[in-house]
This record gives C-alpha cells, sequence and structure tokens, in this order.
C-alpha cells in the first residue's frame, strides 16, 4: 500500500540533497569545531558557513544567528533568556493563547519565577488584535513572544506591524517561526524582528538541530551553561553534521518557496473545498491568510482519534490537533481559543502537505475521507446526519 | 599525509555500522514520535528500543534513561534540576575543582541564585579526597556531582565509594561519565549513582544526542519547557536518528570495551614511556587510575600551542588541555588544580587514543614528537636543555 504522509507540521523526512550534504561530516570531518587541529578546523568552517548561508536567507548578520537543538530549545532561550537579563527594566512578557507549548510552558514557569505574562485572545481566524496587543503594553513590558504561524491552524499574524508596535514601545519582540521559516518570506529587518526561533526538521532538515536569530542589540543572557559555544549563549559541541543539514534544507526551501508555496496552495484550496462539501464541516483558520500546506477542518461528530486511525488503515498520515499534544485527552488549547466547542475540536483534522504530495495523492485522501466519514458517522453514538 | 587523530577526548567519527543503523530514520522512517499513526510509531519503537537497549549497558531500568541534546545539557538538568526540585531540602552542592565546564558553570551559576557550592581539591593524581568529601557535607547537602573519568588528565575518580558515601547522607550523587561512558565499565545502581550524564559524539555516536540517567527515586524538574517528551524532563521532538545511532554506539563500545581497552592500553603506556625518556617530561594524571585511552604530558618550556601546530603539520591532531577552552589563553583549570605552575600547563599535550589508530602510528607519533620538542627547545626563549 503506497503510503500518503500529510503531517509535514509535525516533522517531514530529511530531502536527499539535505543528507548528501550532511553525510562527509558524520565519519570524514568529524572534527570538534573548538579543535586548533586541522579536523577542527575543517568543522568550525562547515559551522561558519552554515551559519552565514542561513543569515543570508532572513537578511540577518552572521553573528545574530545562533545553532540550538531545535525549536523548544531556541524558544526556551529567547524567552527566559531575554526575561531574566532585562527583569532591571521589567516583569511583564506578552504572547499569545496559540502559542505553541514551547512557548507557554516557558511563560507558564517564568510566572511562578516573579513574571506576569499577558496571554492575548485570538479571534475565530486565530489573529491577534494590534490594538489589544498595544492596550496590553505596560512600562513593565519587556518581551512580546508572538508565533509567524501556527503549527495547528496555519493563520500567519501580522509579524511586520507587530514588530512595529513593539519598536516603537521599545520592547524585544520575539517570533516563534517554527512552522513558518522556509515556507515565508522573512526579512529580520525589515519585519522588526528582534528574536526568532526555527527548527529544521520542519523543512526536510535533520532533527535535533535549530536556531535562534538574535539580533545584535538585544540584551539576553544564556539559560543553560558550560563551554561557552555559539557566544556563550548555547554551550555544547555543536552538532556539525546537523547544522549543515539544516543551512542546506533552508536554502533548499528559500529557493523554491514561491513555486512551491503556489503549487500547495492550489491542492489545498481544492481539498479545502472538496471537504467544506461534506455536510457538517468547518474550516479553522483563516481562509486566506494561512499556510499555503495547512488544511484544519472540524467534522461534526466525529472523533478525531477515530478518524486518524481509520485514514491510517489507508495509509494516510494526519493529525488531530498537533502532535505534541498527543499525550494528553484535552481539545487543543488552540482550537479552543478560536471559540471551537469541545466536540468540534475532538472532531478536528489536520492535514499538512508537503512537497512529496501530489494531486493524485489528495484525489485519494478526499474520496478516503469521504468515506470514512460517512462510516464513522453511521456508527457514532451522536446525532446522525 | 596520513592523517593520525589523536583527540578522541574532544570528538570521534561516526563508526560505519552506527551510521548505517541511523540511515532508514532520515528519510524513509522519519515520523515524529509523538505522531498517532505508522510513521509516528515507527519512530516511537525506535525512541524505545534504544532507550531500552542503553538502559540495559548500564543496568537502569528502561524509565531511568532520558535523551538530551548532549553532555552539556544533560549536565544543567541534573545540576540545576536537582537544585531547584530539593531547594527546600537544602541550597548545598559540592562538586570538584576539575569537572567540566558543563558541570562548574551552571555550578556558578546556582552560586547567583542562592546557592553554595563547595569546590573539593584534587591531589597532584587528580584524585579527590573521600574524607574532604565526607568533612564538606552539611545539613544543607541536596547534590554531590563529581565526574567518572577527567576529559584532560584521564583520571578515573571512586565512583562507587562517592556513591556510597552520598547514599549514606541521603544526597543525590550525579555523575559527569561523558569521558568514560563505553569506556568504563558502569552499573548505576552498584555504583550507587543518582544522576549521569553521557554524550553520543564521545563514543563513535552521532553529535547533537546525549542522555541523562535519572535514579526513579530522585525528585528533579525540568529546566526546558515545552511539549512535555521524555517523561516531562526535556521537551522537544526527539531526534531519532541521533538516538538510534547513540544506542548502537553504545552496544559496540560495551561489548569491544575490555578487549579495546586493554589495546589501548599497551599503546598508551609504551608511548607514555617514550615521552618520559624526553628530558623535562612529566605526566599529568593518575599513572594507572586512568582511561585506557589518556596520555596527557608536560613538556618543559614548550608552548603548547606551537607543539599542536607542529603535529598539525605533520598530520597529526592533539590537544593541549580541553578543546572546549580553547578560547581562552587561561591554563587549564584541570592542570592548574593538580598543582601544574602556569608554563607547565602551557606545555601540556594531550593525546586521546581510538580505535583506528594503531602501533605503527603511535611509532610515527613518538618520533614527530621528539624531533618537534627538540626543534622547538632550539628556538625557545626559556632555558636551554
Amino acid at each position: 500500500m503506497k503510503k500518503i504522509y500529510l503531517d509535514h507540521a509535525a516533522t517531514t523526512p530529511v530531502d536527499n540533497e539535505v543528507l548528501n550534504a550532511m553525510m562527509p561530516y558524520f565519519s570524514e570531518k568529524f572534527g570538534n569545531a573548538s579543535s586548533l587541529h586541522s579536523f577542527g578546523r575543517e568543522a568550525k568552517d562547515a559551522l561558519e558557513a552554515s551559519r552565514k548561508k542561513i543569515a543570508s536567507l532572513i537578511n540577518a548578520k552572521v553573528s545574530e544567528i545562533i545553532f540550538t537543538s531545535g525549536g523548544t530549545e531556541s524558544n526556551n532561550i529567547a524567552i527566559k533568556g531575554v526575561a531574566f537579563a532585562n527583569k532591571n527594566k521589567g516583569n511583564h512578557i506578552i504572547t499569545s493563547k496559540i502559542e505553541h507549548h514551547a512557548v507557554l510552558e516557558p511563560c507558564r514557569w517564568l510566572e511562578k519565577h516573579g513574571f506576569k505574562i499577558t496571554y492575548l485572545n485570538v479571534d475565530s481566524d486565530g489573529l491577534i488584535n494590534l490594538n489589544e496587543l498595544e492596550k496590553a503594553i505596560t512600562k513593565d513590558t519587556i518581551l512580546v513572544s508572538i508565533m509567524h504561524a501556527n503549527n495547528e491552524i496555519g493563520t500567519i499574524q501580522s509579524i511586520e506591524e507587530i514588530g512595529k508596535i513593539c519598536r516603537n514601545h521599545k520592547i524585544y519582540f520575539h517570533t516563534d517561526a517554527v512552522q513558518s521559516f522556509g515556507k515565508e518570506k522573512i526579512d529580520a529587518r525589515k519585519m522588526n524582528i528582534d528574536l526568532l526561533s526555527a527548527s529544521s526538521h520542519k523543512l526536510y532538515g535533520p532533527k535535533g538541530t535549530g536556531l535562534l536569530y538574535v539580533g545584535q542589540d538585544v540584551n539576553i543572557e544564556s539559560i543553560s551553561h558550560g563551554g561557552g559555544h555559539e557566544h556563550n549563549l548555547r554551550s555544547g559541541t555543536e552538532n556539525i553534521p546537523g547544522i549543515v543539514g539544516f543551512a542546506k534544507a533552508s536554502e533548499l526551501a528559500c529557493k523554491d518557496m514561491e513555486k512551491e508555496n503556489n503549487r500547495q496552495k492550489i491542492l489545498r484550496n481544492k481539498t479545502i473545498k472538496k471537504l467544506l462539501e461534506i455536510e457538517g464541516t468547518k474550516l479553522n483558520g483563516h481562509a486566506t491568510r494561512r499556510l499555503a500546506n495547512n488544511i484544519n477542518v472540524s467534522f461534526k461528530n466525529i472523533e478525531g482519534e477515530a478518524l486518524l486511525i481509520r485514514l491510517d488503515e489507508k495509509g494516510i498520515a494526519a493529525s488531530t490537533g498537533s502532535a505534541c499534544s498527543t499525550k494528553s485527552l484535552e481539545p487543543s488549547h488552540v482550537l479552543s481559543a478560536i471559540g471551537l466547542k469541545h466536540e468540534q475540536a475532538h472532531g478536528s483534522l489536520r492535514l499538512t502537505l508537503g512537497k512529496e504530495n501530489t494531486e493524485k495523492d489528495m484525489d485519494y485522501v478526499i474520496d478516503e475521507l469521504i468515506k470514512i466519514i460517512n462510516s464513522l458517522r453511521k456508527i457514532s453514538p451522536f446525532k446522525k446526519f
């Protein structure tokens, strides 16, 4: 049975070209970038070339890119690192209710350590209100952390405008760009971004590698301590194969971005249109201001998990809510924040497209989905259609 | 020119068998271990099989192994995680002066946050004194962190006895085993270890992966926050290829440990003997209680960096002090702690053997070293021999 992977927001396969770029760094050019000999220099050169490559893609300076072990670590460094370094200026941070756990949990932890957090509401499309953001700012506000694109519903925030508000108020602006990096154009300077998190494995790069962009004027301190690597912001031997792969993956993603986005948008729109023809179906997230690869719908009187299992039996990999919160039975905090009721959230399905998905794939998925929905509704204990 | 790599304490090449084990997990079995579909289950299965494999090697329970991004992160979690979780019991931690920066720096950071740290002295061989350890314990002591084997001089501490003292006083015992894991036998239960850090890339596994053993009774809290992976102790999508590689590397290292240690000991002892025949040469670290692969000597009236450069020109990769501290001009804190004067520390050379180094390699290295030492001493501004 052919497998159709539609969970690219959870992770992606490593691209062949990326893996080829990584391969020499496992067993041949394997040095520690801190070593003084030729093996070390080789590793250091690869590290700095990767940094330069990525910096150029987001209009950052080379010294503004810090490599980390992934998006979660980047978000932790950004939020706690700025909070602790600037606590003499204030103890207030603004974020939104639909952030990833890797932003929300550091914020909740900071609440236990003397910080105050405002969790902004979002509208039914998942957008924050810029007036509300501005009103939430106090003299104690030191940081605003608003994600670029949401991992569940794909809604893209007005990052440039948010950044402008922060700049006007002299508040640092962090954006979790784990879902948008390599999918949406990012210009750190133009978009007024002070800190930006990204993760390699979301864009056909390897797992275990991420980055934090830290603008040169940002006052930040390290939250993990050791040998002082990465401008003293992230200690630990650099994962050179991972970093080389991340840089290659970023380069490929940015090169093909417009073309691939256009292709995916057509597939996405067609799929959404077909799914909305099923009775009792609702699109989650903004109709147009959403990631090209994101489809998120709720089916009335359907259990998301049952849907996933049936799709899985047909070789289709999908998600209900975020993959990171599958251990919980609580409805997704994102779907709750955009106003979905418990049962709507539980009946949600996320399909996130990737470059290997074809129109034929999606036709098959739509056909199977219609069949599965009909079949599940027949056995549903809820009101029948 | 043939290259001879003698810096295995800094990092190692990924073993071919390890890389082969990793390969399917980059682009085929690439799922996110949190996902509910077949790709996710495949990843989860690989994750848990790796955990089981490593747990069995150190007599740990499967639930006691936490995967991290490396040794630095493991040490940070262990030390700060235990400190914060047990601060109601006391605020005192005992460590030694010769720990890796990834232990010392978290301790120094804790000093700024209300904790008191005792940095134990070591003798001229690099061993802590068990009586001094016991005397340092107060009613406020919550944690002892003493490394298993030192990264610079290779000295192996009496871990089992240290663990016993801690157990008797009901204090948690953490050991940084980054250098010893896969090289010395480790039995977490028999050795009374509560927490143990290890890193994959020191034993022919990939960079970017480490582990923390956390005994089931240890009260510890997370220091980074997010999706709640790894028993809520280390959030972030698991690096499956890295973890699979780490498990395979650990398995291989433990399988060949005794044989390879015996082989390296012969090479090590012969090399040390030959080097000590050079006038004005001193062995650093314990003569016998040292890692089988560690050679660390000081040459009088020699600059370590000049030595490294000359060796590098001959294709020989070595180290002076720890690779992690090459950014600093300060003499190694380890060599200072065992009583070396500034100039002795600066004239130090570390050669750390690996499984690919042969007797012929070492004969070449010894010959070249003798020539280089003689040549450098001829041009030395110091007193001539």
